[in-house]
């Protein structure tokens, strides 16, 4: 054979050989018990203020083509390992905002390096199939052995979809379907709801609608967008629905020294969503479903208590709402737990979680009971990607070998001290250190003050994120422990210490 | 090394060196000119009713968590090749469907599989980053490679996202911010603006509206479906605005012989959509944008003249209107030029050209004036997946290297010659064939013969589409060659001969 073969390909196979005995004696772990850490770097290491000259240059290559405003830096995703990021001017980072909290166990993880060069797995790659009608042989076995392993409680139905964005239109279109079903008594549309529906008029298309939080983040498309009402950026100029917003409690932290305020605030929000419900239901355009997150992510940071949730819960049955937690930036483990609701106890479970990033496909669980009647309601194309469902199911083996949600919650009891100290070191600076897991968040003073904190921890090799109007927000990999909490800690009371 | 390495990498090692071996001598061309059809199968083989047995057994099992309704059979993508799509039960067919017009040059192309197992590569798949903040080294390089290499004529910008209703609601949304920027004077929004914007009120979330056409598909998300009109089960129970909606033209087929008849058909919906714009503007919901494609797919293969084509552009921008054009169906080569409506020769470039399916990658292109004044305006934490255009590049580089748009043409040329005379031969059963390229498709009498039809042609070995209300549409992918299109007539031929 290898006589047959051209000489660019015997130089490709060499090639091909060498990488993968470099792969194979750097990175696979040769014991079940080896982690992550063993293959990443120590500790941050700078060469240049960032952006560096190369990101500078790729920054003005790309902005002939797109909007780069809202670019950090460019990246050398090959050099990256683990927790660190590094840039494609050598700067390497630690990185706790994790491309928007959507990278699991840290880059380049070997098990994942696995699923890529496992020859088994090269056509679910290649031949992106559509799911809803010609689904390859192993896609049952794929779903069962990752996303209904994790399936939250009482749910035993999933769909997977692309995005986070795709996931939560598609769950609002369930509830609405849902709903609909429910109202017409399970028989079949009339003929009128059948032709005013093709023309975007009611009863076909009725007036129906979500209650939302302010605060909330779903996504960005314009169903999903009716319901985010984070940042106005996000929403100027884009038409909407007229849909009921219910405030969303503001706690006072830490939430152990408020519960008595703290549970008067939770009290008024919901009566209000409750005066909505009747409200909305008044005007005609009755609420199919409620929507929520169990920390409000990119609108700041907001938590609220498992008592909340489940009186909310309890008013969705109550008024016939189908209740949906949106776990797209809480779900796989962050919290501590693989689904951040899991900590509110719910006697009766939700009846959608959505989820997405960290899972590295998008999708939803349902109940059974909010299965569309027939196919083709929820439909598109793709309905998701076989490849990220590889990935997944790997992402878990991990999470499961190296005890991952132990390590979250230790390491996030570690972060959250530390920030405790230093908003009782800065308190003219620092305030309502919170979190839950390492999905911790910190406010500054000012929105100024903020900006200027988390570009000169950036310049010494720290990567956060923001949220809200002067949040700090840290979402580091599953894999981020105790020693890479002190890296960070650290680095924010030197940036502290020097601030006037 | 090989003695530092455990036995099961070294066995690991093995059956990689195996694999290697095997898709170098089976798939990898030796000289630039061979093309995909020296690796296919050379015709179709049925072992079973299909769905057989074992797809039956899958369906039972996906079943208990997923509806199964729209499932055709389960398939080994693994031993599917080129044209032909292998199913559990071993039977092969020749797929003119290719998962809803969305595999470009056919099942496991020896190029594809190579970007799979090019170790430079790895990163790209394993570690999927938030392109809107921290894009790869490469991103930019490869965006110019791959995507602006085949940008339609007049657009050099093009923004990437993950599918098709994810690309069409955020060029809606661009259309959308434009419009308003131009009504504003690209003065900065209102205090008012601002606020009404984040409870989903006007101005801020004004009352615009996007002209759609009756037939049209564009997606299922909520922006999209209020402007998809192809079938009642996508839209039934689902909210949506209050958009125009204008006729797409009824044109008689063959084009050649109506012109006088279609040219009038045109004329008047081309004076309905300046009808719907005035009374849109009158009813203060004014038209941001027009959206329309080449071809109507879903909505029963329209076609329309190159004429309406250029006359409805115009009237875009004699009412201030963005003009969209929707080419997730048809763009990628499929009607013999990589864009449809470069068929019609617009003086004018389109203000917003989408795609998606064949190239694997969502997005938009778009002109200069369409790009978003500030960023985060079109932003969601994806943005895309630099792996697909790893795969787009390398399809890019075929499609040139096997000049598959000419085998295209000539294969669609002897595809609709065909079945003209299949429905010379079958008047009783088949009419108005049509197409561009191998875009193609014909009606049958009845929805019940069409359904028959395509399940006895199933049962044969060839797996074909359908779309609107009694059509089979042809949707082969672009290494569809002259040889394919005869197995195709003659297994249709022998079922229409046998249909009484």
């Amino acid at each position: 054979l290898w006589t047959q073969m051209s000489r660019g390909t015997q130089s490709k196979f060499f090639t091909h050989l060498f990488i993968y005995f470099a792969l194979g004696s750097r990175y696979v772990s040769k014991t079940a018990t080896k982690t992550v850490s063993e293959f990443e770097y120590d500790a941050p290491s700078m060469k240049t203020a960032v952006p560096g000259p190369k990101s500078q240059e790729l920054l003005r290559q790309l902005g002939e083509i797109q909007n780069v405003g809202a670019i950090h830096f460019f990246c050398n995703y090959e050099e990256s390992r683990g927790n660190y990021l590094v840039d494609v001017d050598g700067n390497r980072m630690l990185d706790v905002y994790t491309q928007i909290s959507s990278i699991p166990i840290g880059y380049n993880h070997p098990a994942l390096i696995k699923v890529m060069t496992n020859p088994n797995n090269v056509s679910a790659f290649v031949n992106r199939p559509a799911l809803g009608i010609l689904p390859p042989e192993n896609f049952p076995e794929k779903l069962f052995e990752s996303l209904l392993s994790i399936a939250p409680s009482g749910m035993n139905r999933v769909q997977t979809m692309a995005c986070g964005s795709c996931s939560n239109e598609n769950a609002f279109k369930s509830m609405f379907i849902w709903y609909r079903n429910k109202e017409r008594g399970y028989a079949s549309p009339s003929e009128q709801e059948v032709g005013t529906c093709m023309i975007n008029q009611s009863p076909g298309c009725p007036d129906l609608s979500i209650l939302s939080f302010m605060g909330a983040f779903h996504g960005r498309t314009m169903g999903c967008l009716a319901t985010t009402h984070s940042k106005a950026i996000h929403k100027l100029d884009i038409p909407s629905f007229d849909w009921p917003i219910a405030p969303f409690p503001k706690l006072q932290y830490p939430l152990e020294e408020f519960v008595r305020e703290n549970a008067q605030e939770e009290a008024r929000c919901l009566e209000e969503v409750e005066d909505l419900i009747v409200k909305w239901r008044q005007k005609g355009k009755p609420v199919a479903g409620i929507v929520i997150e169990p920390i409000q992510a990119e609108g700041g940071d907001n938590h609220a208590s498992p008592d909340f949730f489940i009186k909310l819960r309890n008013i969705a049955r109550k008024h016939g709402c189908a209740f949906h937690v949106d776990e797209v930036q809480t779900g796989g483990g962050t919290t501590g737990k693989f689904w951040a609701h899991e900590h509110w106890g719910l006697d009766d479970p939700a009846d959608i979680v959505s989820f997405s990033k960290k899972l590295l496909t998008g999708g939803y669980y349902h109940r059974d009971e909010l299965q569309p009647d027939k196919p083709y309601r929820i439909f598109n194309t793709w309905m998701g990607d076989p490849s990220k469902n590889l990935f997944l199911s790997e992402v878990l083996n991990v999470i499961r070998r190296e005890n991952l949600l132990e390590e979250v919650t230790r390491s996030g009891k570690a972060l959250l001290q530390g920030l405790y100290s230093l908003q009782t070191q800065y308190p003219h600076i620092l305030s309502r250190a919170r979190g839950q897991g390492t999905f911790c968040a910190i406010d500054a003073c000012s929105d100024a003050t903020r900006d200027s904190i988390m570009l000169k921890a950036r310049n010494k090799g720290l990567f956060m994120g923001s949220c809200g109007e002067k949040t700090i927000r840290f979402r580091p990999a599953l894999v981020f422990k105790e020693y890479h909490v002190h890296q960070l800690l650290n680095i924010l009371n030197d940036i502290l210490a020097e601030h006037k």
